[in-house]
């Protein structure tokens, strides 16, 4: 069966735990949101994503993107899809009313965003782009910039891209080549070779809008001389009629190991016109509204291919008949039990099921933080602004790392059927693989995390974030059924502000210890982040049950928890004492011994 | 540049630290063994390696194997490698010498059997399940079957399989279905299909030997009806010629994540002649010689891939420049650092060498076990059987969960490189993922130890190996360079102690409590393994050190056994942590609620 979208699961975090509809009156577009209009968008979704998105993945994965003299097919049946989608008008859904859009909260576009990421990571990358390039003008751009291009950006009838990496810089953009010369007019022209841009040429649109990243003649070295241009793929006029092609073209495809349906393109700008977004010599500052939308992005491809992974899996070993049970047989009739009777085989569903439902209630509430950042209250926005700062490397490293896990277990519980690419679960890996690489490799999250974002306003997020955690525990003291949840919250905050202090009293005197504690550290943070959400979420199941709610649901949601504090939680004692071991281990080796 | 074999890793264990030359005078096999013989044979081995097989690996990934109306044709160049192995005798350096071998150690075989996996698994796969099909009929064949098949599998110029699974059955071998009538003349009919026959049919040899595991006619239901059956793809006539083509067909190849160069065959068995191996209904246990040979062949599979995935990460990472050191530049003329400068890489890559080095150790010292099981002295033979079955699953399931752990390490340090297939990263991660599946996933394998292998002979086995840490520590007591390798190894040994307490008391009265322990009791087992062979390796390296070596191999390996203990070995507590929660937290979900 291919993926259903989890209406359910998403209902019960926007609606209950998150209760988005007491915001209606507080925060901008929240105006027309109720449980039930969450619902139906929520219903809405899953009814595109199961029926038109999700059918897509396979033949995406087997049939990949062809180049031919610089035009790229997209496998049977995605540019139809696509255009449907553009048609029933989901890409604008949280796009500002200016240009076009719906004016949704970030957060129910997010659910929505999880439901097509799961059904179809590769394709859902194109409307993801294009959004990301929508974010980054919308932020940056001038006027007449916004006027040109948001409206087709934000329905989706233009595609985006953002062009970054170069073959000899991927990391380190203060090493790019590609150069602007202004023609004089106003526009430069743009040489040189990006690599690695996904969505970078297909035939979903009929324009696509490149931002890109160059250097100005004359820029400074490095970071600091990089702009932002926005290229389009042909020049749009004044009456907003597209003109002439412009010089930059798809002079190739990566082969990739997964994500086929994603054209990973090599991209040639040759004398291509450009113009400058915002300011010579600021392109990455500019270019971090898209970076870090991708981030986030990235973090829920990662989260969501989980889902799909986890979800064929339950399947599976429901239906697999194999073996009996050590206490047993459960299915007497049966030639053998459904393996989901073997405690090891719940083990690794149950750690999936733990890291997708705690990730989904951890990417809601982040999202939610999103929208607070526009909230008319300031010192509920500055809070949001510090949470999005702090948390965006935690969601994007963390979300990705165990979601690949995740999958990975996925497969382990399909045995021999996994590795074949007639189940669905190579796939699953396969495409979660990229999710810890792109947008900003794990380890440099956790190095800007720890190396940025701590200390970031005098320490001010995580100290917001601490507090916020100790008042949320402080109010629930004491022996009922959601003590376990409360104390695996507080002890493991309790590890968090260890290794914080930790890295205060280590990391300044020597980088190196900080670099060297940076991903352990993430570790626990992100476990810490699903200790709150699990503890949220266990309060959310109980309070219904505790009202006469039968559903087995709420149960099974508060099981799930449990494994969460009891399984994965004392991952964070062994991340805190790798952590203290410091730089010393690993900075001892001389580079020839590796 | 392709992978290299590490003779001097292998060359520093066989001779440095298991020094096999002093078993010359005692243990069947080693009369010719010196120190120089071992480095010649390494040295050999590691040419043809890196000079046969070490190129076929990539081809192999991209064209397959192709399948066209029950011929299997292999990818370019793969047969003649195969030629040139059987001239140059590689099979047979570990074969009986009444069969044409060579009659070497094991533990030398292996070493080379771990050159040549690095190199290419899927290559490697084709004489390893010939030499399990040559084992399995060594120990059970009549004379008149070793006469028939055994010179010829020794040499490698027939091939070998092993055919176990079905449809319906993978894990429950009770549940098979193919049938054996017998056809009165000694012979039986062997009738049914088989999934998942590595290597089940080629154009290496002229002929295959399968051994099938099949019912006679009104055999006793399950597993105790299991009969093991020698099938040849051509009848082999008493002098030795090749007759009629047997009814045995390749009826499809499966598609797979990865090894692809290996032929994973659907047999289709039609009236197939084929003779009983041993006794009727006993074919699971003459099958299992075969099956604990393919585990420790699996588990160095997981181990070699992760050899060769570590050993190109690490290449990357001297040669990648990209950012700039914490602590100042350090290729200051260059346009950036070598990323290996950073902290955070060389945690990844001291992790996958630190598993990569630990498992070289551990399944040479258990290889050494299997050459003592041959001891004419008894206690030492005993105690080498004992040992052969309690580590056999670990071996399998923690070198392949630990391996593919590494080549995802691997893939991390290339970034976005890694995940395209222009680098080899990709296919290291997508071959070793199948390791931890197949012959017996890694879950039976956790299953198989702590509900068969800790209660055999009253635990006598668990308790030898808990003396012999004990006695090892015991006699290395005091402040010296060793002392973090030898705490480590005694708290590991502990926590192990403690785990297997904990299962005594609590498996028993409720299995469900042994299978949710099992996987994180074979990590902590695994754990403790590799500390013990930290500890030797350091101990052999500090004694050349004290000895007045220079060479920095030796504080290299020092070095990354730290790291092993440091910031591998404190996951044993948060596996015993898990292990103590017990099965509740599995149990309590209804199979609906996943």
């Amino acid at each position: 069966m291919p993926y259903q979208a989890p209406v359910r699961d998403l209902d019960f975090l926007l609606n209950d735990m998150l209760g988005v509809e007491r915001y209606a009156n507080t925060l901008p577009g929240f105006a027309d949101v109720s449980a039930d209009l969450v619902r139906q968008v929520l219903e809405e979704g899953a009814r595109f994503s199961d029926e038109v998105i999700a059918p897509l993945n396979k033949v995406g994965d087997q049939h990949g993107c062809k180049l031919d003299a610089g035009k790229v097919t997209t496998p049977p049946g995605w540019k139809e899809a696509y255009h449907q989608m553009v048609e029933a008008g989901w890409p604008a859904l949280a796009a500002d009313p200016d240009y076009g859009g719906q004016g949704m909260p970030s957060v129910l576009a997010l659910a929505v965003g999880h439901m097509t990421a799961a059904a179809s990571p590769a394709f859902s990358m194109y409307p993801g782009l294009t959004h990301g390039c929508y974010e980054a003008l919308h932020a940056n751009g001038s006027e007449e910039q916004k006027a040109k291009y948001l409206p087709k950006l934000a329905s989706g009838e233009w595609g985006g891209t953002m062009n970054l990496t170069e073959p000899q810089c991927g990391t380190d953009l203060g090493l790019i080549r590609t150069k602007a010369v202004p023609n004089g007019d106003g526009s430069y022209s743009i040489t040189g070779q990006k690599i690695w841009i996904s969505s970078g040429e297909h035939d979903f649109t009929d324009n696509i809008i490149h931002l890109v990243l160059a250097r100005i003649e004359g820029a400074p070295e490095g970071i600091k001389g990089i702009s932002l241009f926005v290229v389009p793929k042909f020049i749009v006029n004044d009456d907003g009629s597209l003109g002439e092609r412009n010089g930059v073209e798809c002079a190739g495809l990566e082969h990739k190991m997964g994500i086929h349906g994603n054209a990973t393109c090599v991209m040639a700008y040759e004398n291509a016109k450009g113009w400058l977004v915002g300011t010579e010599n600021k392109g990455m500052a500019a270019m971090f509204v898209m970076m870090n939308e991708a981030r986030l992005g990235t973090g829920l491809q990662g989260l969501s291919i989980a889902a799909a992974a986890y979800q064929a899996a339950a399947e599976f070993a429901k239906e697999r008949l194999q073996g009996r049970s050590l206490t047993g047989p459960k299915n007497p009739e049966g030639p053998a039990d459904p393996i989901i009777v073997h405690p090891d085989v719940r083990r690794m569903l149950l750690e999936a099921k733990a890291i997708v439902e705690g990730g989904q209630a951890f990417i809601l509430w982040t999202a939610l933080q999103a929208d607070m950042q526009r909230s008319p209250e300031e010192a509920q926005a500055t809070k949001a602004k510090d949470y999005m700062a702090l948390l965006t490397p935690v969601v994007k490293a963390y979300l990705t790392d165990r979601g690949f896990h995740a999958a990975s277990l996925a497969m382990q519980v399909h045995g021999g059927s996994g590795y074949t690419e007639h189940y669905p679960a190579s796939q699953y890996l396969r495409d979660a693989r990229i999710t810890m690489i792109y947008e900003g490799a794990n380890g440099i999250q956790a190095l800007d995390l720890v190396g940025r974002k701590l200390a970031a306003n005098g320490g001010r997020a995580i100290m917001t974030w601490f507090s916020e955690i100790d008042a949320y525990v402080a109010e629930r003291q004491g022996d009922g059924p959601l003590k376990p949840f409360i104390d695996g919250l507080a002890s493991s905050k309790a590890k968090l502000q260890e290794a914080t202090m930790w890295l205060m009293q280590n990391g300044m005197q020597n980088p190196d210890n900080a670099g060297a504690a940076s991903t352990d550290y993430l570790h626990i943070f992100g476990l810490t982040a699903l200790a709150y959400m699990w503890a949220q979420m266990a309060e959310t199941a109980q309070a219904r049950i505790d009202a006469g709610e039968t559903d087995p649901y709420f149960a099974g949601k508060i099981a799930t928890g449990r494994y969460f504090v009891e399984r994965m939680l004392p991952d964070a004692d062994a991340h805190l004492a790798k952590l203290r071991t410091g730089a010393d281990v690993l900075m001892q080796m001389p580079a020839e011994a590796f």
